[in-house]
């Protein structure tokens, strides 16, 4: 199982009861919560996410939209008691940012909170199925989008046909791994003669907020989901870009240059209480497009 | 018009669609905010508050539950191009948090922000037609309660007694101030004859967070609506004193003994989905007692 589900798809004014930047991944039972505006633990409760397996925290810039509702839930988590380790992945001076707010409210986390700073570009996380990197993209401060990779998963037993061999059930584990089996008397036993591929490994590509910039489809080579922000209508993209932000062509563009399998369009601005046309300019540029709806889950 | 419109009645975990503090005095056409609770702007938006007129905003501490909100609201209010002067009522360290944020997003706000940082109790602003005090509460870390008065208001001119005399129209707001009219032949009209009391001054007091303390009875004597918190219930008493909350019959005993007209008890607990109990118990002491609920205005 791996899915990403909307929790804000608003730009930093809140409107029309669309809320700030916040998505969780889901990958099996490991969640990861990409960005996190304010109101993001309701929204939370609202689509009953369950907060405690969220072990893995990421955030793509300090412009407020993307961050205010972190300490929140941050202190929401130490009320209920968590105890295990929480990460945090983020530009460094958030840390100061939450130190210093649970500093005058003289509180100490009931949980190990591990900073990790984002620095540069590449791998930031690396878990025993999945991995993360994150990439610079183009914003009006330090920006950065981040690459949600499945590890490659091992390949399936096919039961009828190992059936006819006389392999130890000791062994399944090195089979699936991809291993030949060598048995007593010599012979090989080739892995594919008794195994099946397992389906292929999932990605997904968040693009936080950026001007079109074509250096990002190279990054997001062939992701099979991109989340890429579309802030406004082709008519204002000039607005769009004195913003450092795009429009949902220009994201469309970018999903068709990266050869991508879905795109998901959000971070809609509040001048636009109707999001028709977002989806609109996008499918002409790239048919598979879907709108980043709130407390709709999107499965790869 | 003098009311309380409650933004957010919950303590700490917002819990059952319930927010934390926030409150609105509305006064004539100024809006004062008490507190700031994550989600505020979208409470203001709920339920229609012009944020616009909003000039000065209270913080009573630096839990966050009083104040995660504020960046996100000034931020907005900035986006929105607003341009006259804000004051902010708060304790120090607010102001490096808030001037932190702006700093690492790289932004100003569009208008003036005023910090007036809380050091004493007393006056802290003595504006046209109100003035507010400040008083400390007993909680976990510094805290403060506020007073609003609303100034004395003018005396009403009777129209049919007026009439009797010979009196010029521009006299009529020294009238209003109560003075006494001279007639040309040395005459006294006094002013009592012509004019009648105005409805007295109305006057709020928010308790902020506080355990029981008697001495806060004092402060707020006789003030005509009395806020108290209310987190625990009583048979959780021994609770509310360690965690620097009151309970609700707590609340309900400050009301009596500060002999104010009516009491307004808020701060739930997220234990409590039910709060008809917090009612029950305070009204046994105070009868004239009502549960701050979201989005409801209370007239003084």
């Amino acid at each position: 199982m791996f899915s990403v589900t909307i929790l804000g798809n608003n730009s930093a004014l809140p409107a029309y009861d669309r809320h700030p930047t916040a998505q969780v991944v889901t990958l099996n039972d490991q969640l990861l919560l990409i960005d996190c505006g304010e109101g993001t633990q309701m929204q939370i409760s609202k689509y009953k996410i369950r907060r405690s397996k969220i072990n893995h925290i990421f955030i793509s810039h300090l412009h407020g939209d993307h961050y205010f509702g972190l300490i929140g839930l941050l202190t929401s988590m130490s009320l209920l008691g968590r105890e295990h380790d929480l990460h945090i992945y983020a530009p460094a001076p958030l840390k100061e940012i939450i130190e210093l707010q649970l500093k005058v409210a003289d509180s100490t986390l009931s949980f190990p909170l591990h900073f990790h700073l984002l620095e540069e570009d590449g791998l930031i996380a690396d878990e025993k199925t999945f991995s993360v990197e994150c990439f610079a993209t183009r914003h009006r401060i330090e920006c950065r989008g981040f690459i949600i990779r499945e590890k490659k998963k091992p390949r399936k037993i096919n039961k009828e046909k190992i059936a006819k061999f006389d392999i130890p059930a000791s062994f399944y584990d090195r089979l699936k791994d991809g291993q030949d089996y060598e048995a007593k008397d010599g012979s090989i036993i080739q892995n594919e003669w008794v195994t099946i591929p397992n389906t292929p490994p999932n990605s997904y590509a968040f693009c936080a907020d950026t001007i079109y910039d074509e250096r990002i489809a190279e990054k997001v080579k062939e992701v099979v989901l991109l989340y890429h922000e579309a802030t406004y209508l082709k008519a204002l993209h000039e607005k769009a870009s004195a913003r450092f932000h795009s429009t949902s062509e220009q994201a469309a563009t970018i999903a068709c240059k990266a050869n991508v399998q879905k795109l998901l369009i959000g971070h809609f601005s509040s001048k636009y209480e109707s999001l028709d046309q977002f989806l609109t300019e996008a499918r002409e540029v790239f048919p598979n497009t879907e709108l980043a709806i709130e407390g709709v889950t999107y499965r790869l």
